[in-house]
């Protein structure tokens, strides 16, 4: 009898979870407190709504609706936030690209979206000739002339169209992945407003929280903190670059509470000295684990670290490591723990460690399984690719492609990755993508990319080659070649020549590389 | 493209919303912290499940299943918290019965609700005699022989059976409302586990709260506390007896953080004197506004006042009214800010007041309006009442029955209850009801029954009766009357005998009656 139709949703009862639902009750809870801190100015939550429903009302003048794809190419700046509020807030899907991208994987990647429109910086429009999709730049700031102004001028209403379904799209984000060419991760409104409740929990972020945009927006919504610091009701303090001293800067300006990065930064902050915080500062950070030494100096400088992990593929971070800031033991000690991944997050439905078989691994912190996770925080698959959906969720679970270990606290811990993503800097180089770049090169016989390791970007690419015989091809004619077609970070930092060892059936040693690069980089 | 059927959800990224995942995760990440203390036990996260699994492993060999109703008929005890997830995790519907209730409501709830069985207090399962639905009794307490034991023993595994749909009944709990029969309000897996969260996010709770059961977890399922405590991973304090020595003994022997209770619990606490907590204690509380004398006497006491908004058919609590420690003004000037019902938490659709028309009052702080509220914190409808269901969502949102002003600021205060729900001592008591009663009695005309303002339960049923010319019937009589049919809370505390004052069309005035009770409570 509960299945009695007088029972079934209706509009009373039934509301497809958004995290637009986010930003409307902090407008109408909250709309004198500050909402976006950039440059020498601050917007109110009422004053940022405003500038959403300019951009979203622009949008809609041109023609933009339910399913079209709105790309942005856009630095920490308050319409980058704003379009995560004003793309879906007219049932179109965001599409945030990395700055920093080269013109091949740039329109690669706003052809294979199928992109409507580009926002882009000032005078950046151009990376998009050629492209046939057109860009459309920002003005510089508030009252600084040319170019699309949406801090300013008649505000029209902001007339949300509900998502008909709550697993309707919200986001395509490219990520390098296994095969070369970026693919196109496809979030839902459902997943990113469990992920966002997830981390607003996990944080503690509250309306008095102050968080720092260390982390790039274009870096999977900026793990759902776009959204999830709105839900709270918080301020999102932006900043034009990732450097010490104005970071320090804000932090002090805007008594700033979070923030994430990946190590580099951190490592940034300690060389750059100066005063500790004068209140904490909580950090998550990911990528690589935290050294005692980094542990011991943020500590010293008023940071607390958490260590979290995460892919695009779920919405930022699934796990979290937050030992406290009581936690007993010396450095070395809080380090070692530190070093695991911790525990999915409250919204988090599942996160294991398999063997091939499909079944967990001993919780002994020895056995290593590849990491699978599963539930709402799971994309709904890759753009326009079937074949790389049902590769990736083979078995009911997201195969993340990470070998871990389980610990008998429950914590992961990453030991290795299966797909040869090398993190440099925080951002994912495939080095098959790499590889395949090399291999264009006439004189290349064969070529593997792995990770070295890299005091101030965690790892960079390290190029093992074996070139034809009779070719005098060297160091500096590939490194001129890969100027040519690859992005500055995903250019390997040092190339190796030799014969390559391979498997038995063939396949190259990976491993062994591996361990190569490292001997190299600490020779 | 969107569309596209590989991107349909699928059980790598879609899993049903409930809250029995809260527990899963907290056996999983912390199973050693404490989860419950009661009386001078204590049980682990750990042992808590093994409760949990004995109970599931118990149903399920009573042949019980999903779909079938459990009736709970329990004091605020570990097993009255363990059902929250036990009788979810077989898949069938809690139905939490008051334990005031008279044997006449208790046999028509049971019922009406097709009961499977009905778990009670020791010795208590007599009440059910002639109601066709069998008790079981519990054990007295842990290693206290007779009775149902789910402390000790063999744990079967917890094998839970995932809700085919988010949207399945979780919760079956009646609630008086306005017809004078109590009403079965059907509460989903999505709403529990989207209120519990929005509570969660609202009290700040963490994995160090320690939150003390004063209020019945029989109302309403503790607000959803039960799933929110469980879901931040805190402990809950069960309390046998709601009366201050022991209510300040616990709070000083668990630490406690957080409580709820209705005023009348709060006066109790001040009129026992003895010293302050050691440390804050974060109290909500609803049903009559504090008085500026509670805010100052708890204030004094280390008690922060948080006031709340909610019914039955919205999970517990759909706003807050926090002002925080830090609150500017007088006490005065506090306490009238306390009297506003706050604003919608987190994951509550929206709060609204609404003229006849069906359109807002204006937030004015005068013009009164109905509340309405929808979003995915209101129930499925009333359990085999389609009418009921119909009229209470027309118009497409829930309406509460509540009139209320709104105030520039956004939040609600309640002015008037359209419904004429009496509520004494945090429970609701109908009117309606009472009446029917008075109306079976051969001698009485015409009885309406308002709420009386009362200084220890916050209001009690005050009956205005007019008796058949030559009838000799006094308060005495209907006393007596009353015993036979009502429970006790429910029983007018004050009868007034007289012609009824009427409109034009012959409908009773209930606003002049109340003004006459008010006048005559203060004489």
């Amino acid at each position: 009898m509960f299945d009695d139709p007088h029972l079934a949703p209706r509009a009373a009862n039934f509301r497809p979870l958004t995290p637009i639902d986010f930003l409307t009750r902090s407008l109408e809870q909250h709309p004198d407190r500050p909402a976006v801190a950039w440059r020498e100015h601050r917007w109110s939550y009422a004053e940022f709504g405003a500038i959403v429903a300019r951009m979203a009302g622009w949008l809609r003048d041109q023609g933009i609706g339910p399913g079209d794809v709105v790309s942005v190419m856009l630095s920490n700046r308050p319409e980058m936030l704003a379009a995560h509020f004003a793309a879906p807030a007219i049932g179109a899907v965001l599409n945030t690209l990395n700055t920093r991208l080269a013109p091949d994987d740039l329109h690669y990647i706003v052809t294979h979206a199928g992109a409507r429109i580009v926002l882009c910086e000032p005078g950046a429009a151009g990376a998009l000739d050629g492209s046939g999709i057109a860009g459309a730049e920002l003005c510089r700031e508030p009252g600084a002339g040319e170019g699309l102004d949406f801090f300013s001028g008649p505000v029209p209403p902001l007339d949300i169209r509900m998502p008909a379904s709550e697993t309707q799209a919200i986001a395509l984000n490219y990520t390098s992945g296994t095969t070369g060419r970026p693919k196109g991760v496809v979030l839902t409104h459902r997943g990113a407003t469990m992920n966002a409740l997830g981390n607003v929990l996990a944080l503690g972020l509250t309306r008095i929280s102050s968080y720092l945009w260390t982390l790039p927006m274009f870096h999977c919504n900026g793990w759902c903190h776009t959204w999830a610091v709105t839900a709270a009701g918080g301020m999102h303090v932006c900043l034009d670059k990732v450097e010490p001293a104005p970071i320090l800067d804000l932090i002090a300006r805007h008594e700033v509470s979070h923030m994430c990065c990946a190590p580099v930064v951190l490592y940034m902050i300690l060389d750059h000295g100066g005063p500790a915080a004068a209140h904490p500062v909580l950090v998550v950070t990911g990528g690589a684990a935290p050294t005692p030494t980094l542990l011991e100096g943020m500590e010293a400088r008023g940071f607390e670290l958490i260590h979290a992990y995460g892919m695009t593929e779920c919405y930022g971070p699934s796990t979290f490591n937050d030992p406290g800031p009581a936690a007993p033991g010396s450095v070395e000690e809080r380090a070692a723990g530190l070093s695991r991944q911790g525990l999915r997050h409250l919204t988090v439905g599942g996160v294991r460690v398999v063997g091939e078989d499909g079944r967990d691994v001993p919780a002994d912190g020895e056995s290593i399984g590849e990491i699978t996770m599963s539930g709402n925080t799971v994309m709904a698959g890759y753009y326009r690719d079937p074949e790389a959906s049902e590769a990736v969720f083979s078995g009911g679970a997201l195969h993340s492609g990470d070998l871990a270990v389980m610990h008998a606290d429950g914590q992961i811990e990453i030991r290795d990755r299966m797909k040869d993503v090398i993190i440099s800097g925080g951002e994912n180089i495939s080095s098959l993508e790499v590889e395949t770049v090399l291999h264009r090169h006439p004189e290349v016989l064969l070529a593997a990319v792995v990770a070295a390791p890299d005091p101030k970007w965690g790892e960079t690419p390290c190029a093992f080659v074996e070139i034809r015989s009779g070719s005098a091809l060297d160091a500096t004619g590939l490194e001129a070649f890969c100027k040519e077609h690859l992005t500055g970070f995903k250019r390997p930092r040092r190339f190796v020549f030799g014969v390559l060892p391979r498997t038995a059936t063939g396949k190259i040693q990976k491993f062994a590389l591996r361990q190569r690069a490292r001997d190299e980089a600490s020779s």
